[in-house]
């Protein structure tokens, strides 16, 4: 059987269809003529940022510092920290600079940035910096036609240590419709949001030579790309039960499957336990809310074919519970011992569980280990 | 400021706290004249584990082999491995016996038990194991009345490598009331069950020196403990949001927080971003079921003090979105870059996104790290 060298849980990743997942993403920007500038926080490795940067230009997004302290070390020099930046954590961004890498801050705070700029001073660095526009996600990021944007813009300006680099905005809203037309919409809102930003930027007389937009749903059914410099999505290279029920990945296109032993049958509950529970799968049930019947993931052989009707119904700590939408389970299909493929709902959430991927060929051959950066 | 030295999010364990939730327990199981062998799923550290068994009998209870490794690295020589075993782990298993471990199974599955017995022949070793009772968590295990219960120690009496040491259950389901009266229920129902499945085992001639039960709230609000030999409590020794519902723990004997900053104000959406986000938090929100107000996770001041009204009512990855009940937000009393506390909902959950603790006194000194043993 293929994969039986491993013990379980193990996160297995399928080469053939990452690399063609980033394949594709490349392709579409480069038709629209703009920067891929992948997010990094769902592969985490550096054999990933070589695969999803071909033929790109090099820059990535990192959502720790963590992460942009792993790819310096491993060569990249333009990296966005995707999360608001607080003074403390200046620090460990300067070490991020001393390997050489421009590395690129946001913040949506008039009053962090004199805090910011004392402690850039203190350090005796600069950073460039983009404004972060809410686009419609509501998470972080000040409105475009906001007097506190404006405001924002000026402190930048008039800091010593910080410099103005641009906008960026992330539709994280993408992730709640699932049809084609719905997640277009949100993309040009997004779109809009960004180079509305850029250009009342440019208005007011302050430079904004990067606008930068972009989820793995908005990337993939945008209908323009206009006025935008760059898109940053990440899941894409992966995909996942969420994306897939959102209609950003088919099945065939998902990468990383966790592999799990069946370790016991409840046949007065009807389920059987697999060794993949909350901590292999991740707590994560976003795919809820398009079906019913995904919770923690769905299930397929060891050859990566789905099995109809199968999914993880419930996880404890080190357990997984697999139901079937009938209620039938043919218990001597799946001795204990024997083994199966989850195919996670959110990967990004599944994959930090393992300090590795042990990725495979399309064929179920092992390649050899991905190391992860994980944590902070 | 407690704790600035710190980067964010940081995993704090208040050792005072630790260290009371340990000896009430320990109290408790010398009361009641039975053994306590903790499951160390949700600490995972050594130092926890010689907190934990002080003045006690010393054996654990552990959800993963990497665990079993760890702790037999650091001394323990009677082990618990309480996740159904499959053959293909038995090679793993055989290496933390050779470190002078007695490491004992559980199984509930009677055609596993040859393919068992084979692994073990092959790599010329024995193990002692537990058959598991369902008693009613509906997870793993036989019913005690069950012909299959009797078949399974018939399997492993007429095995050549394989002890049957006696029975184990855990009432999971006792996580799913919120009553003192509905736990104790409860309890005497897991206590019941696996009491009479040893009542029935040495009826029928077969021996059975271990009768093991337990989960917190089941420890902590059993009327009786009569015929167990030893109970397996884990998460009391730090308790979380979600037994505090239950009713096993108040709020002042949480003894892990996760430390955040506040990265950004989000005033069209009435939230405060924090940097600990779902990989910081973990996904869990099973405190959910008692309030519509913790999310993923209640929210304190640096000093540990409650700041009422206030929860993380969403995650992303790396963000954190922490409401008011209210609605009512006095942003200036949180700037970007100030820090928080967050009670986490599921300690064995928040806890693994985690390489370590930052160990500090009642007052907030920090005292130091423990290392934790995560993965598989």
């Amino acid at each position: 059987m293929p994969f039986d060298t491993l013990n379980t849980p193990a996160l297995l990743l399928d080469k053939d269809v990452f690399e063609e997942n980033c394949r594709v993403m490349q392709e579409r920007v480069q038709e629209a003529e703009i920067k891929l500038r992948p997010h990094m926080k769902t592969a985490k490795a550096l054999e990933a940022y070589h695969c999803a940067t071909k033929d790109g230009f090099g820059g990535i997004t990192v959502s720790t510092l963590a992460e942009a302290d792993f790819f310096a070390s491993g060569g990249v020099t333009d990296i966005l920290y995707g999360v608001g930046i607080v003074p403390s954590k200046l620090s460990q961004a300067q070490r991020v600079q001393d390997k050489g890498v421009k590395l690129t801050l946001i913040t949506d705070n008039p009053d962090a940035i004199s805090l910011l700029d004392d402690e850039a001073k203190r350090l005796e660095t600069t950073f460039p910096v983009l404004i972060e526009i809410d686009s419609g996600g509501r998470r972080g990021g000040v409105l475009a036609n906001s007097q506190e944007f404006l405001n924002l813009a000026q402190a930048i300006t008039a800091s010593q240590c910080l410099s103005l680099e641009g906008v960026m905005t992330h539709a994280g809203h993408s992730y709640h419709v699932s049809t084609p037309e719905e997640i277009a919409d949100i993309a040009e809102q997004e779109r809009e949001a960004v180079v509305g930003a850029s250009e009342r930027l440019l208005k007011a007389g302050f430079p904004c030579p990067v606008v930068s937009a972009g989820s793995t749903p908005t990337a993939v059914f945008a209908k323009s790309y206009e006025g935008l410099t760059e898109i940053r999505p990440g899941v894409y290279m992966f995909g996942d039960v969420d994306q897939m029920f959102i209609g950003a990945c088919k099945q065939n296109e998902i990468a990383a499957t966790v592999l799990a032993s069946v370790i016991g049958h409840n046949k007065t509950a009807k389920r059987l336990l697999i060794d993949a529970g909350g901590l292999a799968l991740s707590k994560d049930i976003s795919a809820s809310e398009f079906s019913s019947h995904t919770g923690y993931g769905l299930v397929c052989w060891p050859d990566g074919d789905v099995i109809e009707e199968l999914y993880v119904e419930s996880v404890h700590q080190e357990h997984g519970l697999v139901a079937s939408v009938s209620g039938d389970l043919p218990y001597d299909k799946f001795p204990v011992g024997s083994r199966l493929r989850i195919l996670p709902i959110h990967t990004c959430m599944t994959c930090a569980g393992f300090s590795h991927y042990d990725v495979h060929s399309a064929e179920g051959e092992l390649l050899g280990k991905w190391g992860r950066v994980n944590r902070w």
